[in-house]
């Protein structure tokens, strides 16, 4: 079969060790042959490709990024679009299409499958909010550099009385935070599910000064948000050195409250782009080859519309139109770690 | 309450997550009291314990090892053994007693149980191959480590054109050689479900050979065997310098029978305890966290008699019995892993 | 003897690895009794002390930090604070001094040492700026935590066509943005040393998008300026959402000026706190163990006043005074590392 | 110029770094032509070679290995291998070589100079005992994973009351396992410099266990000898399960010896060709990047029979033959760091 592959939204360590997983059994065990669009859905509307072989996928399964780029082309937002998609598709006589992305790239892999293309996906989201899977590659890397860091900040915090907040990736979904802060021993979490309680990040951070602790971890997603989240939006925003109006982090915003209510020295990282760079982890290599395996399983079963995920230890296959429903947020059971480990105030 | 905790059999990362969040959620949710009996049962039957306060659990979340020690203390092969114990739990006034450790230990809960005991059981071991859980803390760690130093041996097996052979732990099951040995690009894994086919791995470095892989990776667990294990077992005693007869690993054999029949030089490495010492993987302290959390939880619930265990992404729990059973191997699922990154020879 | 000791300024990874040596040698080989001061100079000031003994030391040689924990009190900006050093180390007993910092802690060793005061130094700054000695510890920690940020860097501006501007620390030097910057990589390396060209960093992006790298990595150490550092501290001012007016960071600046001009997506991060936390790297725990022990020693040898030092392979002393006098920057020889490994624009 | 280019020995992080920083600067600021020979000298007496472009070159400043690969051939125990060479230069029509090895790879570059061939070499070895350096690229890599492994030891063998003997690289000299050994906190380190004293390691075993450190660390250097090393020799040889005879390490004939005198439960770890492999350190690239580039420089000034070498902070060249005359180990100012931690015994 002629199989075409592309990695579309943000990237994520573990791309490349789908694609690498794919390659290899379609060549070696299907007599496949590949084509890879450039840069995401781009480089199918401008019917941009290259050869993939196995010399090409050679040596990439422990490498960060993708070696077919990506962008966040959304082809639902140009008109004919999906034609276009469609057309370039049938000019490389493709008989599959495995396409690598999160909610924007599945949402255009499900358009195109209603418009007839045979199509299977393969969920990708560093925030690890898909619906429907266990599990999303790159999220394990994300966690581990995180948590490194955090472990980093413990010292530094500490040498210094200090509190240190530190803003981690994560939007819609706290799963990051979450997990690295507890990994990290973080002494307060603050996640976009459940609105910030500055008062009682401030308590928690007086009670462990009162009981010795002279210092404070604070972790942050991204997306967590300020009771007021209107007014956080218009602090938020500063006329930057060059006119360009610019929304801080919620990491220095929070920073500043802290000090001015607990009158700690209070300093603010945020880990931004090193937490999706560079070599996955042993735990993302393992679950990218095996959803390369699956998705070029069911190119060759002729389950179309379907996309692999991770329930407990199996792969399985569901409608893709499902994944891209809503987003898996945590729910009380993992709110309530936080809540296990923290003092009462 | 007043309860008891302890860690048997060999140690591994996450233990002292585990005692961490016990600890953390008893004392301050609960309002209970914590005995620790140090080096696992071997503390029970002495009766050398000690207090467990949130001063001694404070920053050893992310610590390898165990704080409270370990040993491979039998108590059922111990006369009278069960009943010291019962004694000495009685002598404590605990109302009850949770128990981290694998099979070993878990059998010996499970017998105290029996006898009128309140236990809870945590599962523990490296190998990741207790029955009823998707998830062992302590195995991602371990996968980690040897994944890592299996990219290294990549390189300096390319400069020299060599072969180099990696043993990892693993008596039963092979989930360390397969997850580490995928995630490290390995060449050849070979586990306990499976005799080693001596001849298939020899074919495949000849074709990578041929095909201008002039190096190999062959990742072995400690427990494959060669088709004649008798003769593996008598070959491979070697008297040591000191007249102690010795079982060599399968690493080094192996190595020696590939350089004899390939006529690739060759040369083994025996990733041995490293394996199972440091700081937890961010995955392993969130996962033994959690285990802590529920395994308190439980103690609360007065649900006794039961493990806590991970299915899917909830924590839940099982009976403990159940556990102890029989062995979680890889199953087909998993062998095809293997196949599916295989060229056909 | 009875010694004190102190750290002072910033903190650093392998503070602790020199307490570790200097108590481990003077109790062990000279029956020396340790006085701790808690945060530097702070801790003289206030007669606020710790006993170290070697339980107190025991595994601290691997940690962040410093058990002593640090300030950034400046006793020659305090009326009578050098009188009242003078007095508390006295009042101590303290045959010795032993002061383990940068510029300000040493020129405050130095004033004391005027006033009679028996003291040694131990030089420490993170920015490996210091004059007199080839290295101090704690840089090569942060110059392979930077290294392996801009290593994750690579990857995810790659898949995405991207420039990404590191921001790392340096404020007078760019020892820490030259050796990261080359370790990584980098495409541009931007130092105090040497104003900022835009110009020509803008050039040697386009060149090497030309020439088919169509993403770039900028290194630029906190210290570096802009042309007009008039305008620069102007226009970096925000006032942030509190009202607090901040100056915002090279990096941003940057990543906004290349971006407009280039017409590349640029973005910046600032590696900020991480850098200065978390366990040494080896090299960094065996300087700080080889100036713990010399500093003991030149405790015994009553050779006053003086600081240690690397001299090649060697460990020296030198006066303190010298040491304090001009910082150390990278001279042509560093800077022409650069050069060589540009191309042409 | 043409320039040829080559690395002999064993593999060590940083060869590539090295080549990296000759080709770029050779290319982009002298216009120079490349060619590798491959395997090292091997390569020369087969004329098999690859002409090295900066896109050859590109991104493998931070991969371990060599891509030109690496063998032990040694020209001058080949009849005629050194005319051999010669002539392969001259047919090569190159103007200088740069050979990047070690003593037995300089002593054939030293053999050519004399044969009139215009050649500079870039020192090379992992040991660190090259004498007229301060210090080799490779080295502190090597270190590094020393020192993370045996940091990882310490967990395991506290939990288990256990003494762990972990053997590290270094035939001649010391280095590896007198930093690793430090770094790491080990609590003996026996180097090929000393004749290794049993007696002496015991006693510290038992004195930390009588005060209270129930486990230990020994660093073994894989040169250490003990006293009767004819014995050692004899003892040390296993006729292993395929009947050859090969020389048990140092690392497990100690861990039985300890076992035996002490009862102390003992085992052992022999890190092997894990230490060379992989990345290197930040600290690595960048000796190895300064290196290439004083190499092609020394090229240009016309400066033959030079190698490069770290004096310092500086990068100097010292006459070729100087360097292999003699190795460099351990003096008594390295070796004093272990008695200043120890305690007396």
């Amino acid at each position: 079969m002629r199989v075409g592959i592309l990695t579309g939204g943000g990237d994520c360590p573990g791309l490349n060790a789908v694609i690498h997983a794919v390659v290899k059994k379609g060549i070696q065990h299907y007599g496949d042959e590949f084509v890879g669009f450039v840069e995401g859905w781009r480089g199918v509307l401008d019917n941009n490709t290259v050869a993939l072989t196995l010399e090409k996928v050679d040596g990439i399964l422990d490498q960060g990024g993708t070696i077919l780029r990506t962008s966040r082309t959304n082809v639902r937002k140009i008109e004919g679009g999906i034609e276009k998609c469609v057309e370039t598709l049938k000019a490389n006589k493709l008989d599959a299409l495995i396409a690598i992305g999160g909610d924007d790239t599945q949402s255009v892999t499900n358009a195109l499958i209603q418009a007839g293309v045979p199509g299977v996906g393969v969920p990708k989201t560093i925030d690890n909010d898909l619906n429907g899977t266990d599990a999303c590659f790159g999220f394990d890397t994300a966690v581990s550099i995180a948590t490194e860091a955090i472990d980093r900040l413990h010292t530094t915090a500490e040498a210094h009385n200090r509190v240190i907040v530190c803003e981690v990736m994560g939007r819609d979904a706290g799963w990051i935070a979450l997990t690295a802060g507890v990994a990290g021993g973080a002494h307060a979490v603050l996640v976009p599910e459940k609105q910030i309680d500055l008062d009682h990040v401030c308590k928690l951070l007086k009670y462990n000064h009162d009981h010795g602790k002279k210092y404070g971890i604070v972790v942050v997603a991204e997306g967590a948000k300020l009771p007021d989240s209107g007014a956080q939006a218009t602090h938020g925003t500063k006329v930057d050195s060059f006119g360009h109006a610019r929304l801080s982090g919620i990491g220095s915003i929070l920073a500043d409250e802290i000090e001015k209510r607990t009158g700690y020295e209070t300093r603010s990282v945020n880990l931004g782009h090193t937490q999706r760079g560079g070599t996955p982890t042993a735990y993302d290599r393992m679950l990218s080859t095996r959803y390369g395996l699956a998705a070029i399983d069911l190119v060759h079963q002729g389950k179309f519309g379907r996309l692999v995920v991770l329930r407990g230890t199996k792969i399985e296959d569901i409608p893709l139109a499902d994944a891209i429903a809503k987003n898996r947020t945590l729910d009380e059971s993992f709110l309530s770690i936080l809540d296990g480990l923290e003092p009462k105030v």
